[in-house]
């Protein structure tokens, strides 16, 4: 199996679940209700699922899926390939905006990210990355992350998470500016492409940053739960990425990671 | 003066400045310091309010400008018909980040809005309204405001404001999700077309605002400043804008407006 082919291949059919979504979501805006709402959430996360689930047996059937829709449950260890697939990161943002949600894959090998996709669905961006061969922004290559320094940097988490966790607002008072979007798929991408240069969230889920942990590995991204150690990829979890210069920076002026 | 010319004029006047920022992005990234993207700034910035006087010179020479690079210290009141432009909302953003960054224009007669228009550069997406004939995003008709719980509402606003008053943590408590996206005339936009229902900040100028509060006015939003005062489009001031069902409970669960 070539690597090149393979991110063809998953890249083909992510474009082919974005259809799906958007036909769904056109169906559904004739019927606008709430209830209507949470079945096409439900409907579109089950039917993209589907969608790899069917693709992965007719054409890798070696492969595993740890979807979060159910698939998940079987998988207790990463050995050989695992697709860790989100149909759709932002479920409250696809509900309630229409956009800012993305379909999140990272395509793991004997627990090592090999290839990462993140869509954007209704923006159209996508970002890809292979092992050994970096990662793009819509086909441009993104760069190797360089120091930066924390009064420059723009720091994404959901201010949410400053209630439960005060020491974030030593963050706050350092860093240029925050940012909130609600799709942690999305924000880990950001950080790989230097839009942001941190993310941190207190509870995900492996489908939820395993294309964007595999983005942020091929730019030199650092990544770790709150606690600083490293993410399983198997249990939910605390997530900590960030350019490296930033993320020890953090660490400096708030102490999260010492507790 | 025709107002449905006036907004086709104005719109028209939006996508050429959006050409030249994106020209001017271009030649930028091929010199990519930090010093580099200020002038870009700067350049941008001036450019565009340029190409908005020139024009209003020309078709409309009785308009007047009030723009954030320095057309604004002439413009004492709002008698007859001023321009209110910003030429790059989210300036953060368009350096960092190279995209969620708007043009913003309000344009309004005797100090009250007939257009609206904000229009997110890179994302191509076209909020416009015109007085009595209600918003659009890209052509297609915004709803007037509906009634909604708080629980279900998503809210945003810079979490630094947290810091500066901690009513606001009653309102993360009460609400489904928070957002922040540094750009406050996409964040009325997303008000006007309840994608957010809420906005909150502590401290902008009348052209970052003025063309999302000719958005909101044709939806039916509801937006005072934070002490729950009118806006007067003429000084810095702070901003609350909501749909009218939110704009209450959020009064009621952190007495914000009540000082």
């Amino acid at each position: 199996m070539n690597k090149f082919e393979l991110k063809d291949t998953a890249v083909s059919w992510v474009y082919e679940a974005a259809t799906f979504i958007k036909d769904k979501m056109k169906q559904s805006i004739e019927v606008d209700t709430k209830s209507n709402k949470d079945d096409l959430v439900t409907d579109v996360d089950e039917g993209v699922e589907a969608l790899f689930l069917e693709k992965l047996k007719e054409t890798y059937p070696e492969h595993r899926l740890m979807g979060e829709e159910g698939s998940f449950e079987s998988i207790k260890d990463l050995d050989g390939i695992v697709w860790i697939l989100d149909p759709i990161d932002g479920t409250i943002n696809f509900v309630h905006m229409e956009s800012f949600f993305a379909i999140s894959i990272g395509i793991f090998k004997d627990g090592k990210p090999l290839i990462g996709i993140v869509y954007d669905v209704m923006k159209d961006d996508l970002f890809v990355s292979v092992k050994g061969e970096g990662a793009t922004l819509n086909g441009d290559q993104l760069l190797p992350h360089a120091d930066r320094k924390l009064d420059e940097a723009i720091v994404s988490f959901n201010t949410g998470w400053l209630l439960k966790d005060r020491r974030l607002e030593e963050v706050v008072k350092h860093v240029r500016g925050t940012r909130s979007y609600g799709v942690a798929a999305l924000e880990m991408a950001y950080v790989a492409a230097g839009k942001l240069d941190a993310y941190i969230s207190y509870h995900l889920a492996p489908w939820d940053v395993a294309g964007g942990a595999a983005l942020l590995d091929e730019v030199g991204g650092k990544m770790t739960n709150v606690k600083g150690e490293k993410l399983t990829f198997l249990e939910k979890d605390s997530l900590f990425a960030a350019n490296p210069s930033i993320y020890d920076a953090i660490v400096d002026v708030s102490g999260i990671t010492k507790d």
